[in-house]
């Protein structure tokens, strides 16, 4: 794989549009012989399959099983060993948080502590997230800042909420502001560098006034918080690999990744239909486009087969509105695989398939793990997808003379 | 491939349980058509591998022929580029020494050496291997230490033998003692760096004193010595990967190269059967396995294509046995070919098949080099066999959020 700085060299920006099709874990495993990919009816994807380059990607390498954040950096061309995407960043993105490169974001639980000052419930009993959003709404009134540093808290679901840190000079290198087990005292942000020492001051002096906001509630009467982590500084796609890209994408935490990697980010709606359309009233103004479908990913996660299958055939029924549109260069691919064998994320590869007019079709008529493992683009990391993407759109030059 | 550091912090216990089975030498070069193992009559593995992801790993990469110490390290999750077992360390373990990381070993011949002080027979004509251990007896009785430094000394076959220097502060960083022809004068060891040069004395001492034991002998009357090597530190498997491995080997070598990487050595006899009656007994107290089968190695290095078919035959009848145990995960592998062809190791990779209930099986139905060809795992570094084994076991943790 070519660093950054030669790929900047050879990416040349030509009117070319490419089109990332991310069915986000659509790899799985077998039940009763076949994969829900394989199980699945999926005539339009088979027919596209015939006359592009199949293979399989590894988003980091064998065995390893990523996170959403990882494992996207990978496929828009971004080393995922190198930018790491903190737990508290990808949070924030997750609950639709815009942030700044001056945050440091946080996840937090609402905690029961006792008289004697010790944890006894990390999760509060897991009050009804009615419950969450009355108490965030109350922390947010008592304590907007601390110290000047502008503190912006978003309820999640039960005891859980998501906390960004604004101000100046903060530093997320800081370790988790909770004893992790029950029956502890509570465990105080502690800076893991001299530089962070000022901000973990900031972050207990906010816990130990959540705490006096929370006196008179049980059980969440304090606040445990970990995950801490500055907004990842990157370069952009554009400043890459020349590229103008947009994300269609309905959910806020793809959004937040795409927004890292300087994507656009147009109004996608809520359903396939929706982004489709947005997709299409877009389509002149960028010349990249991540779109992404969620629900195979949620189905796998069910642990829903039958669901997983049905998902899948439902996103093969679009793919001729996507073609319709002409673009220069296809892939479609996942992030990760969800087999709903495991019910999560998993480390299994992802059937990819790129169809452009200069891909060198294999013979692979089927778009299935299985039949995508005699492809021409064999196995591959992630990381490779995207000078394979760019190189298929004409937009590289030639390396050396 | 992930760093140490990040397996280290990737890796879980659990309670499922590794096997893998490392055939030595298994992979080969076909005669009249077919390699040792397609030739072979193997039902249980080919079940096993009907039931399987199967592939073919390298074990340093493409064309290099590992020794033993780097392709057994490369399966056992370490880098075989960055930990180098020194010659006379191999040779130390091979021969059933216990070293400990106070000592530099030595690999040593008997040599003859002219009135004139010239090397004429580097091999002293190869004397028979009872008058070896007679000159080795007589030496450890005239020299059981050089100035405070323990000598442990142990023969070898014909003219061969090992030595460990026992000591405080003792260094391996020192060119062999050896002229490498005959016809020159002898060579004494060399510090190759400043705190190597105590150490080089030392064994300058014991060459010369050996040489004066052996004043009335002929043709042995001198000994040459070479390939100076420290005990290598390494993180334990237990550290890196939270396992509690135990290796079933009945040589001394994998045994040596097994308590290298931390793992425990039970009794295991000598034969297969010995060695799966200790697998057996020993099932209960730990969570992976390495197990030994050395005959396929043997009869390839003796050029006996036959011989090795029977081999691989005979390992394939204990198959139930080892499925009786219900591992979690089973491998099945050889750290290098040994193709009867060749009569020695080689570079081709090596048949893989790795079972488990979440490998993604393949179609692949017959265990053999050219059937793991169309394998789920492709082809692959030995080194990353170690994240497969974990993550089928689910004891490695998810990659980033």
């Amino acid at each position: 794989m070519l660093t950054e700085e030669l790929m900047k060299s050879l990416s040349v920006r030509t009117g070319s549009k490419i089109l990332l099709l991310l069915v986000d874990g659509l790899g799985g495993l077998p039940e009763s012989g076949k994969t829900e990919l394989e199980a699945a009816e999926t005539p339009n994807l088979d027919n596209l399959a015939s006359e592009s380059a199949c293979g399989l990607t590894h988003p980091i390498s064998m065995g390893i099983t990523p996170g959403s954040g990882p494992s996207h950096l990978a496929l828009f061309g971004y080393d995922p060993l190198r930018y790491e995407i903190g737990r508290g960043v990808l949070e924030a993105l997750g609950v639709g948080l815009e942030m700044t490169d001056r945050d440091v974001a946080a996840r937090g639980n609402f905690a029961t502590i006792s008289p004697e000052n010790i944890i006894t419930d990390r999760r509060a009993g897991r009050i009804p997230t009615e419950k969450n959003r009355e108490l965030c709404e109350k922390i947010r009134k008592e304590i907007p800042e601390v110290d000047g540093v502008r503190i912006i808290m978003e309820p999640g679901k039960e005891h859980r909420f998501t906390v960004l840190f604004r101000g100046d000079g903060l530093d997320g290198c800081i370790a988790d502001a909770d004893p992790q087990k029950e029956g502890k005292g509570p465990a105080p942000a502690q800076a893991l560098s001299a530089e962070a020492e000022a901000t973990a001051a900031i972050i207990n002096k906010f816990i130990g006034r959540a705490t006096k906001v929370l006196a008179g509630e049980h059980p969440a009467n304090t606040v445990l918080m970990r995950g801490f982590a500055k907004y990842p500084q990157m370069p952009s796609m554009s400043e890459l690999f020349k590229l103008k890209p947009a994300a269609i994408a309905s959910y806020p935490m793809y959004r937040g990744i795409a927004k890292l990697v300087g994507m656009a980010l147009p109004d996608a709606g809520e359903t396939i239909e929706d982004e489709i359309k947005a997709l299409r009233n877009n389509w002149d103004r960028f010349d990249y486009f991540y779109l992404h479908y969620k629900y195979p990913d949620s189905r796998g996660e069910d642990g829903d087969f039958g669901g997983k299958v049905k998902a899948i055939e439902e996103m093969d029924r679009h793919i001729p509105e996507l073609l319709a549109l002409e673009p220069d260069v296809v892939a479609v691919t996942s992030d990760h695989s969800t087999p709903s064998l495991l019910r999560s994320h998993s480390w299994h590869p992802n059937p990819f398939l790129l169809w452009s007019p200069y891909a060198r079709a294999d013979g692979v008529n089927r778009f299935g793990e299985t039949q995508c493992l005699r492809g021409a683009l064999g196995q591959f990391p992630s990381l490779e997808v995207m000078p394979l993407l760019l190189a298929h759109a004409l937009k590289l030059k030639k390396f050396g003379a």
